[in-house]
C-alpha cells in the first residue's frame, strides 16, 4: 500500500483548509518549497457562485496563467472537489440545501520530494452543508487534483 | 457563513486521517471529550473490501452497537465517503484503478461544544488512487457524516 | 431470499401512496400499531419545492422533532426517494420535465413485528413525471428509508 | 396537478409487486382489461443476474416479442427500475450490499382508460436491500416505464 | 466484435453533425433510403432550452408524430445524448459552464440494411462546452438512440 | 455561438472513429499538421479491459510519454469518453450489457489553427452496445478531451 504519511499536494491543501490559525506561516513554509497556495471563503445555495469565487481568487493570486490550458485543469479540479463535497447529486439549491465553505488551491509537485511528474493543482472544499435553516448542517469535504 | 473554525466531528476525523504521528495522543484527547475514534488502513481494487475492512474495524473497536439501526448509519457514512473519494463513477476495478488508503471513524457530538443534536458518525477515507502501476496515483479524500 | 410478504414500513408507505380511498382508515389502523403517517401532494418543476412541501407537512404533523438529528434523517430519506423517482439525472426543470405527485411519510419500526432495530422513517413519492405539456407524462415512484 | 388516483400501468405493477395474496385473481382482472402481467422473484449480489432473471421471465411468458425493438424497451425499463431501486450508485456487490426482491412486468396502455398513446411496459422491483448479513436490510422500490 | 463499418443510424446522425458542408445533399441521400433527418443549432447555459429547441425542430419537421408515445422516445434520446455530452454532472449553469452546439435527429431503421427491428430515433449533440468566457471551451459529443 | 465548423481536435478524433476507409491517408494528413493519432478496436463486457486496451495502444504508438503527468490526462480523457458512451450507469457487465467498439486517440492543438492553448488529448469511443445476444445492440459514442 502507498505510504499515506508522505507530504502530498493533497495533504497540503487539506491541512490548510482545516487549519484555524497560523495559515500565513503555513503558506510561507510551502511557498519556500515551490508551491503556490491560496485560501478563501464563500457561502451560497448557488453552486455556480462557488466555482466563480474560486476561479476569481486563483486568477487574482496568479496561481495559474490566464490561458485555457491552465483554466481547464483548474475547472476540472474544482468540479471534482465539488462532486466529492456533494456526495451524490451534484447540486445545492435544487435539492434544497446550502453551504458555507473555505476553499484552498495549491499548485506544485505531487509531493514535496517528487520532481519527475511535473506540476499539479489541488482544490479542496471544506465547510458546512445543510438545510437553509440555521444550525441544520454538518461538515463536508471534497478534493480534486489535476495535472497542469 | 458558518464558522469553519469550530471543531466539528468531521474536522476531527479529517485531522486524524492526515496526521502522521501522535495519533494515539490525538485519539486519547478526543476520547476524553466523549468521542470514540478508530484509524485503520486498507488497499484494494475491490471496493467491497474497503467497505468490509471499515465495518470490521468499527465493530472490533465497539464504535457502534451490533444492531441494524447503527450499522445502517455506518454503512451510509462509508458509502458517502467512498462516493466523495471516487469523485465520479463510484467504482475502482471496473474503471481500471486501484487505491491504498487510511480510514478514520469518529462517533460523538456534531462538534465539541454541541450537546443538543445527539450522536453522529463521521467516516473519512484519505489515500492514493490511480492506475494499477507503481507511482501512477494521486491523493483523494472523502467524508460521510450520519446521525446515529 | 428475504420474505417480501411481511408488512414492512416501506410497504406501508407505498400502499398509502397508491391507495385511492379509505386512507383515513388505513392511517388509523397503522397509528394503532405505533406508526406515525402523513400523506400530501405537491406539483412543481422546481425540485426544491417538493423537498420543502414534504418537510413542512412532516413538521406540521409532528412526525419528527424539530432538531437537526431527526431532520437530517428525514432529509436523506427525501433525497433518496427523489433520486429513485428521477431514475437518472436528479433534476426536473433543467432537463425540461415537471411532476405532480403524492408523498407519504411513515415513522416507526422497520416492520410491524420488529421491535429490536429502533425507529425508522420511510418517504415515498408517487406520481406523474413528464414534459411540461398536458398528458405527456407517465408514472414514477421513489422511496427512501433511514434510521432516525 | 395530475390526478394520481387514476389506474395507471405503473400503479398496476406496483400493486401487484406489494400484494401478498390473490395475485392470480389480480392478474386475471387486468388481463381482461388488455394487460399482460408477470411476477417473479430473484435474490443476488450480482446485479446482472437480476436483469437476466427478469428478461427470462418476460420472454417465457411471451410478454414481449423476441426482437431487439421490444427487448430494448424492456432493457431500459429494467435499467430505470434498478437505478431507482439503488438510489445512488447503481451497484450491489461493489458497494457491499445484496438484495432479495420480487419483480413485476406489465404491458399495455398507459392507463385503463387511455387508448390513444399506444403500448407501454412497466417494470417494478420491490424487496429488501442491505449488508450481506441476515436481518441487516430494509425495503426498496424502483420502477421504469417505457413506450414499446 | 460487431462490425463498426456498417452504416448505422447513429453513424448517419454523427456524420451529419460534424459535416461542414453538403448537408442538404447528405440529407437527401438518406431521405431516399427511408430516413427522416433534421439538423439545427442552439446555444445556452440553460439545459432546458436545449431540450426545447430540439423538440421544437423535430415537431416542426414532422420527424415524429405529436403523441406521447413518440415524444417519450424522443425525450429519452435527447436526455441520453445530453448526459453523454456532459460526461459527469448533467448540468450547465449550476457548474458554471455554457455550450453552443449543433444537433441532429435521424429517424429510421437501425442500419441501412436492417428491416426487421422496426423504427428508431437517434439524437446527436456536437459542439463546444466550457467556461462562460470567450475561447475557454472544447468540443463535446453525445448520442442517444431509442426505439420508436 | 461558437462556430462548430472549424476543425477541432474532437472533430478529427470523431471523424477518424466513424470513417470506414482511407484511415491511413487521414492519419497522415493530420500528422503533417502536427497531430499524433491512433485507431484501434476492442470488445468486452469488462470495462477495465477497454481502458487497458486504449492505454496499451497509446503507449505502444508513443502518443504520450510514460510519466504519470501525461498518463493522468489520458486516463481522464478515457474515463470521460467511457462515461459519455455509457449515458447513465458507468458499467457494462453489472447491468448486463456488452460492447464492441473502435477507439481513436488524437494528441495536438485544440484546433488546426490554434497555437496559443498548448497540447490536448482527445479520446473517442464509437461502437455497438447492448445485451449479450447477437444483434441486440445499437450504436454509442463518447468523447473525452483533456489538456496534457
Amino acid at each position: 500500500m502507498t505510504d499515506t504519511r508522505k507530504t502530498g499536494i493533497g495533504k497540503i491543501a487539506i491541512t490548510l483548509a482545516v487549519s484555524d490559525n497560523r495559515e500565513v506561516k503555513f503558506i510561507e513554509e510551502y511557498q519556500k518549497k515551490g508551491y503556490s497556495l491560496v485560501k478563501g471563503g464563500v457561502g451560497s445555495m448557488n453552486a455556480g457562485k462557488i466555482f466563480a469565487a474560486i476561479e476569481t481568487a486563483v486568477f487574482r493570486q496568479d496561481i495559474i496563467r490566464e490561458n485555457y490550458h491552465e483554466e481547464h485543469a483548474l475547472y476540472h479540479a474544482i468540479s471534482e472537489a465539488f462532486s466529492g463535497y456533494c456526495r451524490g447529486p451534484v447540486a445545492l439549491e435544487s435539492v434544497l440545501r446550502t453551504t458555507g465553505l473555505v476553499f484552498t488551491v495549491v499548485r506544485g509537485n505531487l509531493s514535496v520530494d517528487d520532481k519527475k511528474n511535473g506540476e499539479w493543482i489541488a482544490v479542496v472544499l471544506y465547510g458546512f452543508i445543510g438545510s437553509p435553516r440555521k444550525g441544520f448542517e454538518h461538515e463536508a469535504i471534497g478534493m480534486g487534483i489535476q495535472s497542469i
